[in-house]
């Protein structure tokens, strides 16, 4: 997608550590004219797939899978993080282990919003690790609903969460693919480019 | 707000101690549709202000925030929940009390995010003790921007927060304002009802 490659090169910001700080515009500031295009932009790739549902993971995933949502015309389900034991039987849960911020968390969807019949796109900004994906597509499979694919905003193509899903026959769709940056020179090389 | 109210008759469920539990369509499942009519409505009650940043707090915000600005045309910043100490200098930061987690947090705001010559309208989907409210227009304040008011989708009418705020001179918006319901018989009243 040229207008997000643009966007991210404009104002992305390469930190050391492999970070990419685009806060400006995605995921603290966020930019809803250019969601409602990421958004049109999903639909357009699951042309002709049924979905029924699309499912994140807060925080920053909410925002662009809700204007995602409105293009498909479907309802928003997102796993919520938590620290806390939740009552067995209730709820679908599993563990994310966070590179980020260096630990481990329970993500959870209650029982109610997601089984037997449902056809699932899941939604995120960042695929990375692709830990958090991951997670969501096991509570996904623990439901007994359909995983149809994933909507990926930014993957970072160095790193090997795209790779290990795609291995493991998930759709995977991200509109921007990194394969480097560079912190000195402040340089993006997205996927398909030279 | 006609339609929201006859929504959470439908499907809000009165728990023990005073909860109400609507997360089949606004804060745990979403619907998308219901909130693109709640943004249109924002927009009828603030009509004529001028408007150009929406800031609101994960995670049950930011859908809601994020489709409200597309009918106003502005960003939406959220604001983060953190219990890491955070570089002095970088960010708005202020505490925030949590009822319903039994905890005190920090909220961080990016100083890139909110200053001087911003105009800005808080939104939220729950409004009861108004302590997450005050905590956001306290980050406004801090930051030299000006508080337009507050959007709230369901304000718990019998608890203190509304009051509160309006006191202090915020202009707050509810688009249905419970003033009692009843665990056992069901029974939502909302304000201007007999």
């Amino acid at each position: 997608m040229e207008e997000l490659k643009a966007r991210i090169r404009r104002d992305g910001k390469i930190k050391s550590g492999n970070v990419l700080k685009v806060d400006s515009f995605l995921n603290h500031q966020m930019d809803v004219n250019l969601f409602t295009e990421i958004g049109q932009e999903f639909k357009r790739r699951f042309a002709g797939e049924e979905i029924n549902k699309i499912l994140t993971i807060e925080a920053s995933g909410i925002g662009i899978a809700c204007i995602t949502a409105q293009s498909f015309g479907v309802p928003v389900v997102f796993a919520k993080k938590t620290q806390t034991k939740n009552i067995a039987g209730e709820v679908y849960t599993t563990q994310v282990e966070s590179f980020t911020h260096g630990r481990v968390y329970d993500i959870i969807v209650s029982k109610e919003f997601l089984g037997k019949g449902d056809k699932v796109l899941l939604i995120d900004d960042f695929l990375a690790n692709g830990k958090a994906l991951e997670g969501l597509a096991c509570l996904v499979r623990d439901s007994g609903a359909e995983l149809v694919g994933a909507g990926i905003v930014i993957e970072k193509g160095f790193q090997p969460g795209g790779d290990m899903l795609r291995a493991r026959g998930i759709r995977v769709e991200s509109l921007a693919v990194i394969d480097r940056m560079d912190e000195v020179t402040g340089t993006i090389v997205f996927r398909g480019e030279a």
